[in-house]
């Protein structure tokens, strides 16, 4: 179990792979996002993209889900208070491999609640080329360690 | 259809109405977010939310759902490259229903893309009792009407 002491400034955590299917991205789309290119694999042809791309909030919700497996669930996570900045730089088409990452760049104690620890991290996701496809500046809170 | 210049700085658009149920706020965060506080009932009540509470991540998309059926499925939306600022200022749990707003900030054709518009547009979601639980500055792109 990681504590907020256990989160420096400069770690850097590989959270592993996912992959989407057009099917998920496609179920995923009709409920909360249904514009053309994320539902229509036909008329999305003729749009800017060139095809079915998934919606950014997919995109961002696979991410969350490398960063709960690859950190959160392991850790004192205490939830967010929110995105300091999201960019979804290329798309994400059926069948992309994604890997996550996310490195800490602050970590301070929390000047209402002492017990809670505020860190702040970039997380990138790249597909099998290598190309990021979405990018987030993240706060999170974490428990400290209780001293003994 | 709305386009680019169908949207004004100061446009403000009433986006609706959704609801969370439990089960549904259980499914997405299984999948996408499963923290303790996202997916077990019982267990959340010892967390200091004291209670379940929805992913940060299924209340953006409930939001998403709003925005395109209160503007984007009815305009020139080309997709977004991100957002600049989202915050979760208080939990959404079960049962709760959520009223989105939308407002322009800025919009600017786009600099590399003439036939492009770049709208900044702040939103909110709102609770039943009228308390914020998503504020968001997102970055939009849509189509400019073609002169005739």
């Amino acid at each position: 179990m990681r504590y907020f002491e256990d989160l420096p400034v400069g770690l850097s955590i590989d959270l592993g792979t996912a992959s989407l299917s057009e099917s998920e991205m496609i179920d995923f789309a009709r409920r909360y996002d249904p514009q053309l290119f994320h539902v229509d694999p036909v008329a999305a042809e003729s749009t800017s993209f060139g095809g079915l791309i998934a919606s950014g909030v997919h995109t961002l919700a696979i991410y969350m889900r490398l960063f709960v497996d690859g950190l959160l669930s392991n850790a004192a996570s205490l939830g967010s208070p929110g995105i300091d900045e999201l960019r979804w730089p290329r798309p994400v088409r059926a069948g992309d491999k994604l890997r996550g990452s996310y490195t800490i760049l602050s970590a301070r104690p929390s000047s209402s609640r002492p017990q809670w620890g505020v860190v702040v991290g970039r997380g990138e996701a790249v597909n099998q080329d290598d190309q990021a496809v979405l990018t987030i500046i993240v706060v999170n809170l974490f428990g400290r360690r209780r001293e003994s």
